[in-house]
Protein backbone atom coordinates (compact mmCIF):
# COMPACT_ATOMS: atom_id res chain seq x y z
CA UNK A 1 0.00 0.00 0.00
CA UNK A 2 1.86 2.43 -1.18
CA UNK A 3 0.72 5.31 1.11
CA UNK A 4 1.44 3.75 4.10
CA UNK A 5 4.86 3.09 2.54
CA UNK A 6 5.35 6.65 1.37
CA UNK A 7 4.22 7.65 5.47
CA UNK A 8 6.83 4.75 7.11
CA UNK A 9 9.64 6.28 5.04
CA UNK A 10 8.87 9.39 5.59
CA UNK A 11 8.12 9.37 9.16
CA UNK A 12 9.47 5.97 10.62
CA UNK A 13 12.45 6.09 13.13
CA UNK A 14 14.87 3.18 12.79
CA UNK A 15 15.59 1.88 16.56
CA UNK A 16 17.82 -0.49 15.95
CA UNK A 17 17.92 -3.53 13.27
CA UNK A 18 14.68 -4.60 14.64
CA UNK A 19 12.51 -1.99 15.94
CA UNK A 20 10.97 0.55 13.68
CA UNK A 21 8.92 3.56 15.52
CA UNK A 22 5.87 4.74 14.00
CA UNK A 23 4.82 6.71 17.07
CA UNK A 24 3.38 9.56 14.40
CA UNK A 25 0.60 7.97 12.88
CA UNK A 26 0.42 4.80 14.19
CA UNK A 27 1.37 3.71 17.51
CA UNK A 28 0.58 6.73 19.95
CA UNK A 29 -0.22 9.46 17.51
CA UNK A 30 -3.60 8.29 15.44
CA UNK A 31 -3.60 9.85 11.64
CA UNK A 32 -7.02 9.10 10.97
CA UNK A 33 -7.25 9.42 7.26
CA UNK A 34 -4.69 7.20 7.00
CA UNK A 35 -6.15 4.78 9.32
CA UNK A 36 -9.22 5.06 6.67
CA UNK A 37 -7.50 4.25 3.70
CA UNK A 38 -5.91 1.20 5.28
CA UNK A 39 -9.32 -0.13 6.61
CA UNK A 40 -10.35 0.61 2.68
CA UNK A 41 -7.71 -1.81 1.81
CA UNK A 42 -8.34 -4.30 4.45
CA UNK A 43 -11.82 -4.16 3.43
CA UNK A 44 -11.56 -4.77 -0.17
CA UNK A 45 -8.71 -7.28 -0.02
CA UNK A 46 -10.94 -9.45 2.05
CA UNK A 47 -14.62 -7.98 0.41
CA UNK A 48 -15.43 -11.53 -0.81
CA UNK A 49 -14.41 -13.63 2.12
CA UNK A 50 -18.08 -13.19 3.83
CA UNK A 51 -16.65 -11.61 7.43
CA UNK A 52 -19.24 -11.31 10.04
CA UNK A 53 -17.00 -10.24 12.78
CA UNK A 54 -12.70 -8.37 13.02
CA UNK A 55 -10.78 -9.38 16.13
CA UNK A 56 -7.95 -7.74 17.35
CA UNK A 57 -6.14 -6.65 20.43
CA UNK A 58 -5.70 -3.32 22.47
CA UNK A 59 -4.28 -0.47 21.79
CA UNK A 60 -2.96 -0.23 18.77
CA UNK A 61 -4.94 -2.53 16.41
CA UNK A 62 -8.10 -0.12 17.12
CA UNK A 63 -7.83 2.20 15.03
CA UNK A 64 -6.88 0.44 11.93
CA UNK A 65 -9.35 -2.91 13.21
CA UNK A 66 -12.57 -0.11 13.72
CA UNK A 67 -11.95 1.23 9.97
CA UNK A 68 -11.81 -1.68 8.51
CA UNK A 69 -15.16 -2.97 10.34
CA UNK A 70 -16.88 0.45 9.33
CA UNK A 71 -16.05 -0.49 5.50
CA UNK A 72 -16.82 -3.96 5.91
CA UNK A 73 -20.18 -3.07 7.68
CA UNK A 74 -19.03 -5.55 10.82
CA UNK A 75 -18.30 -5.22 14.83
CA UNK A 76 -15.22 -5.12 15.78
CA UNK A 77 -13.90 -6.97 19.01
CA UNK A 78 -10.88 -6.24 20.76
CA UNK A 79 -8.91 -8.32 23.75
CA UNK A 80 -8.17 -7.39 26.70
CA UNK A 81 -4.36 -7.78 27.71
CA UNK A 82 -5.84 -8.77 31.18
CA UNK A 83 -8.70 -9.24 33.13
CA UNK A 84 -10.82 -5.75 34.13
CA UNK A 85 -13.27 -5.91 36.73
CA UNK A 86 -16.31 -6.17 34.91
CA UNK A 87 -15.29 -8.83 32.39
CA UNK A 88 -14.38 -11.82 34.35
CA UNK A 89 -16.61 -14.66 33.13
CA UNK A 90 -16.66 -16.88 30.31
CA UNK A 91 -13.75 -15.70 28.34
CA UNK A 92 -12.11 -17.17 25.94
CA UNK A 93 -8.08 -16.65 26.63
CA UNK A 94 -4.65 -17.26 25.45
CA UNK A 95 -1.19 -16.29 26.78
CA UNK A 96 0.87 -14.21 24.31
CA UNK A 97 4.66 -13.19 24.85
CA UNK A 98 5.96 -10.02 23.64
CA UNK A 99 9.34 -10.06 22.61
CA UNK A 100 9.59 -6.27 22.77
CA UNK A 101 8.18 -5.91 26.61
CA UNK A 102 9.48 -9.35 27.58
CA UNK A 103 6.58 -10.47 29.27
CA UNK A 104 4.00 -12.35 28.98
CA UNK A 105 0.33 -11.38 29.31
CA UNK A 106 -2.94 -13.43 29.12
CA UNK A 107 -5.82 -11.71 25.99
CA UNK A 108 -9.14 -12.70 26.38
CA UNK A 109 -12.31 -11.95 24.65
CA UNK A 110 -15.72 -12.37 25.96
CA UNK A 111 -18.09 -15.70 24.66
CA UNK A 112 -20.55 -12.86 24.41
CA UNK A 113 -19.11 -11.48 21.07
CA UNK A 114 -17.44 -14.26 19.59
CA UNK A 115 -19.21 -17.91 18.45
CA UNK A 116 -19.20 -20.83 15.81
CA UNK A 117 -21.12 -18.69 13.89
CA UNK A 118 -18.46 -15.77 12.90
CA UNK A 119 -15.95 -15.57 9.91
CA UNK A 120 -13.18 -13.57 11.83
CA UNK A 121 -10.63 -11.46 10.16
CA UNK A 122 -8.03 -10.64 12.30
CA UNK A 123 -6.37 -7.49 12.41
CA UNK A 124 -2.99 -5.91 14.10
CA UNK A 125 -0.88 -3.15 13.72
CA UNK A 126 2.43 -5.30 13.45
CA UNK A 127 3.47 -8.52 12.60
CA UNK A 128 7.02 -9.59 13.86
CA UNK A 129 7.15 -13.37 15.94
CA UNK A 130 3.63 -13.30 15.44
CA UNK A 131 2.86 -14.10 19.12
CA UNK A 132 0.06 -11.61 19.26
CA UNK A 133 -1.75 -12.85 16.28
CA UNK A 134 -1.43 -16.46 17.21
CA UNK A 135 -3.09 -15.53 20.48
CA UNK A 136 -6.01 -13.96 18.53
CA UNK A 137 -6.37 -17.03 16.12
CA UNK A 138 -6.24 -19.50 19.07
CA UNK A 139 -9.11 -17.00 20.93
CA UNK A 140 -11.06 -17.27 17.69
CA UNK A 141 -10.47 -21.43 17.80
CA UNK A 142 -11.92 -21.81 21.39
CA UNK A 143 -14.94 -19.77 20.13
CA UNK A 144 -15.10 -22.61 17.15
CA UNK A 145 -15.36 -19.59 14.56
CA UNK A 146 -13.77 -19.57 11.33
CA UNK A 147 -10.46 -17.61 10.46
CA UNK A 148 -10.69 -16.09 7.50
CA UNK A 149 -7.36 -14.10 7.54
CA UNK A 150 -5.42 -12.31 8.92
CA UNK A 151 -4.63 -8.82 8.30
CA UNK A 152 -1.47 -6.66 9.22
CA UNK A 153 -0.64 -2.66 9.00
CA UNK A 154 3.17 -3.30 8.96
CA UNK A 155 4.88 -6.69 8.97
CA UNK A 156 8.53 -7.38 9.68
CA UNK A 157 9.43 -9.47 7.02
CA UNK A 158 12.86 -10.56 8.48
CA UNK A 159 11.52 -12.18 11.42
CA UNK A 160 9.61 -15.30 11.55
CA UNK A 161 6.16 -14.32 12.57
CA UNK A 162 4.86 -14.23 8.71
CA UNK A 163 6.02 -17.44 8.03
CA UNK A 164 5.27 -18.80 11.13
CA UNK A 165 1.49 -17.90 10.32
CA UNK A 166 1.30 -18.87 6.74
CA UNK A 167 2.80 -22.50 7.35
CA UNK A 168 -0.58 -22.96 9.61
CA UNK A 169 -2.55 -21.96 6.77
CA UNK A 170 -3.40 -18.59 7.06
CA UNK A 171 -4.71 -16.00 4.61
CA UNK A 172 -2.13 -13.45 6.08
CA UNK A 173 -2.49 -9.82 4.10
CA UNK A 174 0.38 -7.74 5.21
CA UNK A 175 -0.39 -3.53 3.91
CA UNK A 176 4.07 -3.11 4.12
CA UNK A 177 6.50 -6.13 4.04
CA UNK A 178 9.64 -4.90 5.49
CA UNK A 179 12.98 -6.87 4.75
CA UNK A 180 15.27 -4.99 6.39
CA UNK A 181 16.07 -1.96 8.64
CA UNK A 182 19.74 -2.47 8.94
CA UNK A 183 22.05 0.60 8.97
CA UNK A 184 19.01 2.45 10.03
CA UNK A 185 17.44 2.64 7.34
CA UNK A 186 13.88 0.82 6.08
CA UNK A 187 13.92 -1.46 3.28
CA UNK A 188 10.62 -2.91 1.55
CA UNK A 189 9.58 -5.88 0.15
CA UNK A 190 8.30 -5.24 -3.65
CA UNK A 191 6.03 -7.28 -4.37
CA UNK A 192 4.96 -5.79 -7.19
CA UNK A 193 8.00 -5.40 -9.05
CA UNK A 194 8.67 -8.68 -8.19
CA UNK A 195 5.43 -9.88 -10.26
CA UNK A 196 6.45 -7.74 -13.26
CA UNK A 197 10.03 -9.15 -12.95
CA UNK A 198 8.19 -12.66 -13.45
CA UNK A 199 5.98 -11.40 -16.02
CA UNK A 200 8.32 -10.37 -17.87
CA UNK A 201 10.70 -13.55 -18.56
CA UNK B 1 -27.30 12.00 21.05
CA UNK B 2 -30.57 9.69 20.56
CA UNK B 3 -28.95 7.40 18.15
CA UNK B 4 -26.33 6.35 21.56
CA UNK B 5 -28.86 6.76 23.99
CA UNK B 6 -31.38 3.95 22.18
CA UNK B 7 -28.31 1.82 22.21
CA UNK B 8 -27.49 1.97 25.78
CA UNK B 9 -31.17 1.83 26.72
CA UNK B 10 -31.10 -1.92 24.15
CA UNK B 11 -27.95 -3.25 25.18
CA UNK B 12 -26.12 -1.52 28.05
CA UNK B 13 -26.41 -3.60 31.46
CA UNK B 14 -26.57 -1.76 34.58
CA UNK B 15 -24.16 -4.34 37.13
CA UNK B 16 -24.85 -2.22 40.02
CA UNK B 17 -25.63 1.49 40.78
CA UNK B 18 -22.67 3.07 39.91
CA UNK B 19 -21.45 0.31 37.32
CA UNK B 20 -23.14 0.62 33.21
CA UNK B 21 -21.69 -2.05 31.50
CA UNK B 22 -21.67 -1.25 27.61
CA UNK B 23 -19.10 -3.92 26.51
CA UNK B 24 -21.71 -4.49 22.86
CA UNK B 25 -20.67 -1.08 21.12
CA UNK B 26 -17.88 1.10 23.04
CA UNK B 27 -16.08 -0.84 25.48
CA UNK B 28 -14.77 -4.74 24.67
CA UNK B 29 -17.14 -4.69 21.29
CA UNK B 30 -17.18 -2.00 19.26
CA UNK B 31 -19.84 -0.47 16.50
CA UNK B 32 -18.15 1.67 13.78
CA UNK B 33 -21.01 3.10 12.51
CA UNK B 34 -21.56 4.35 15.74
CA UNK B 35 -18.42 5.53 16.40
CA UNK B 36 -18.66 7.70 13.32
CA UNK B 37 -21.65 9.32 14.46
CA UNK B 38 -20.40 10.16 17.69
CA UNK B 39 -17.31 11.44 15.23
CA UNK B 40 -19.57 13.54 13.72
CA UNK B 41 -21.64 14.84 16.92
CA UNK B 42 -18.25 15.63 18.74
CA UNK B 43 -16.67 17.58 15.02
CA UNK B 44 -19.94 19.01 14.97
CA UNK B 45 -20.20 20.28 18.26
CA UNK B 46 -16.49 21.68 18.49
CA UNK B 47 -16.75 22.85 14.98
CA UNK B 48 -15.59 26.54 15.62
CA UNK B 49 -13.24 25.94 18.28
CA UNK B 50 -10.38 25.49 16.14
CA UNK B 51 -9.00 22.48 17.72
CA UNK B 52 -5.65 20.92 16.13
CA UNK B 53 -5.21 17.86 18.35
CA UNK B 54 -7.48 15.21 20.12
CA UNK B 55 -6.07 13.52 23.05
CA UNK B 56 -7.47 10.52 24.74
CA UNK B 57 -6.30 7.66 26.51
CA UNK B 58 -6.11 3.75 25.63
CA UNK B 59 -8.72 1.82 24.90
CA UNK B 60 -12.08 2.50 24.89
CA UNK B 61 -11.21 6.34 24.03
CA UNK B 62 -9.49 5.29 20.59
CA UNK B 63 -12.41 4.74 18.36
CA UNK B 64 -14.44 7.47 19.57
CA UNK B 65 -11.54 10.05 19.32
CA UNK B 66 -10.54 8.46 16.09
CA UNK B 67 -13.60 9.33 14.16
CA UNK B 68 -13.81 12.83 15.49
CA UNK B 69 -10.68 13.01 13.98
CA UNK B 70 -11.46 12.26 10.81
CA UNK B 71 -14.13 14.65 10.88
CA UNK B 72 -12.43 17.74 12.35
CA UNK B 73 -9.41 16.12 10.36
CA UNK B 74 -6.68 16.55 12.98
CA UNK B 75 -4.39 13.88 14.71
CA UNK B 76 -5.42 11.78 17.66
CA UNK B 77 -2.53 11.21 20.15
CA UNK B 78 -3.54 8.71 23.08
CA UNK B 79 -2.15 8.89 26.14
CA UNK B 80 -0.62 5.44 27.37
CA UNK B 81 -1.49 4.14 30.75
CA UNK B 82 2.14 2.89 31.82
CA UNK B 83 5.71 3.39 30.31
CA UNK B 84 6.22 1.47 27.06
CA UNK B 85 10.43 0.14 26.02
CA UNK B 86 10.33 2.25 22.74
CA UNK B 87 8.49 5.23 24.42
CA UNK B 88 10.47 6.80 27.83
CA UNK B 89 12.08 9.85 26.97
CA UNK B 90 10.55 13.67 27.14
CA UNK B 91 7.10 12.17 28.27
CA UNK B 92 4.42 14.79 29.61
CA UNK B 93 3.14 12.23 32.44
CA UNK B 94 0.00 12.77 35.32
CA UNK B 95 -0.94 10.40 37.58
CA UNK B 96 -4.66 8.75 37.27
CA UNK B 97 -6.74 7.08 40.04
CA UNK B 98 -9.08 4.48 39.07
CA UNK B 99 -11.92 3.81 41.50
CA UNK B 100 -12.96 0.65 39.11
CA UNK B 101 -10.24 -0.98 39.37
CA UNK B 102 -8.76 0.59 42.47
CA UNK B 103 -5.42 1.42 40.87
CA UNK B 104 -3.22 4.24 39.96
CA UNK B 105 -1.96 4.45 36.49
CA UNK B 106 0.99 7.01 35.47
CA UNK B 107 -0.51 7.76 31.91
CA UNK B 108 1.86 9.78 29.54
CA UNK B 109 2.20 11.25 26.29
CA UNK B 110 5.00 12.16 24.13
CA UNK B 111 6.53 15.57 23.79
CA UNK B 112 6.61 15.45 20.04
CA UNK B 113 2.90 15.16 19.86
CA UNK B 114 1.49 17.86 21.94
CA UNK B 115 2.84 21.73 22.24
CA UNK B 116 1.87 25.15 23.38
CA UNK B 117 0.43 25.35 19.70
CA UNK B 118 -2.00 22.98 20.08
CA UNK B 119 -5.71 24.04 21.24
CA UNK B 120 -6.91 19.79 22.37
CA UNK B 121 -10.02 18.41 22.16
CA UNK B 122 -9.93 15.90 24.87
CA UNK B 123 -11.85 12.74 23.96
CA UNK B 124 -13.20 9.82 26.62
CA UNK B 125 -15.15 6.81 26.51
CA UNK B 126 -16.96 7.81 30.03
CA UNK B 127 -16.87 10.29 32.45
CA UNK B 128 -17.62 9.16 36.59
CA UNK B 129 -15.21 10.59 38.90
CA UNK B 130 -12.87 12.53 36.29
CA UNK B 131 -9.38 11.32 36.95
CA UNK B 132 -8.82 10.41 33.55
CA UNK B 133 -9.93 13.80 31.76
CA UNK B 134 -8.21 15.57 34.72
CA UNK B 135 -5.33 13.58 33.88
CA UNK B 136 -5.22 14.42 30.34
CA UNK B 137 -5.94 18.11 31.24
CA UNK B 138 -3.01 17.75 33.41
CA UNK B 139 -0.61 17.09 30.49
CA UNK B 140 -2.34 19.47 28.02
CA UNK B 141 -1.52 21.87 30.51
CA UNK B 142 2.32 20.68 31.09
CA UNK B 143 2.86 20.79 27.65
CA UNK B 144 1.27 24.64 27.36
CA UNK B 145 -1.35 23.67 24.94
CA UNK B 146 -4.90 25.11 24.96
CA UNK B 147 -7.48 23.17 25.86
CA UNK B 148 -11.18 23.75 23.49
CA UNK B 149 -12.98 21.48 25.60
CA UNK B 150 -13.60 17.85 26.64
CA UNK B 151 -15.85 15.56 24.63
CA UNK B 152 -17.17 12.34 26.63
CA UNK B 153 -19.60 9.55 24.95
CA UNK B 154 -21.19 8.75 28.31
CA UNK B 155 -21.42 10.84 31.30
CA UNK B 156 -22.54 9.70 34.71
CA UNK B 157 -24.40 12.39 36.31
CA UNK B 158 -25.27 10.82 39.62
CA UNK B 159 -20.75 11.25 40.37
CA UNK B 160 -18.94 14.13 40.45
CA UNK B 161 -16.21 14.20 37.83
CA UNK B 162 -18.67 16.50 35.73
CA UNK B 163 -18.98 19.18 38.07
CA UNK B 164 -15.50 18.98 38.87
CA UNK B 165 -14.50 19.30 35.73
CA UNK B 166 -17.02 22.25 34.79
CA UNK B 167 -16.32 23.88 37.64
CA UNK B 168 -12.82 24.27 36.77
CA UNK B 169 -13.95 26.06 33.29
CA UNK B 170 -13.62 23.40 31.08
CA UNK B 171 -16.47 22.76 28.39
CA UNK B 172 -17.58 19.65 29.13
CA UNK B 173 -19.55 17.97 25.90
CA UNK B 174 -21.21 14.42 26.94
CA UNK B 175 -23.13 12.98 24.43
CA UNK B 176 -25.37 11.04 27.20
CA UNK B 177 -25.70 11.80 30.18
CA UNK B 178 -26.78 9.04 32.79
CA UNK B 179 -28.87 10.68 36.22
CA UNK B 180 -29.14 7.41 37.52
CA UNK B 181 -28.46 3.57 37.49
CA UNK B 182 -30.58 2.58 40.30
CA UNK B 183 -33.14 -0.37 40.43
CA UNK B 184 -31.25 -2.10 37.62
CA UNK B 185 -32.48 0.50 35.25
CA UNK B 186 -30.71 3.29 33.72
CA UNK B 187 -32.29 6.98 33.70
CA UNK B 188 -31.39 9.82 31.45
CA UNK B 189 -30.95 13.52 31.93
CA UNK B 190 -33.02 15.50 29.15
CA UNK B 191 -31.54 18.37 28.47
CA UNK B 192 -33.97 19.10 25.51
CA UNK B 193 -37.03 18.55 27.84
CA UNK B 194 -35.32 20.63 30.46
CA UNK B 195 -34.91 23.54 27.64
CA UNK B 196 -38.87 23.13 26.61
CA UNK B 197 -40.05 23.28 29.94
CA UNK B 198 -37.99 26.75 30.61
CA UNK B 199 -39.58 28.14 27.34
CA UNK B 200 -42.98 27.62 28.05
CA UNK B 201 -42.81 29.37 31.25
Amino acid sequence: MELLIEKIKNEGTVLSSSVLKVDSFLNHQIDPHLMLEIGKEFAQRFADSGITRILTIESSGIAPAVMAGLQLNVPVVFARKRKSLTLVNNLFTASVYSFTKEETSEISVSNQYLSENDNVLIIDDFLANGQAALGLAEIATKAKASIAGIGIVIEKGFQDGGSLLRDKGYRVESLATISSLDDGSVSFKQPTTKTKVELTR
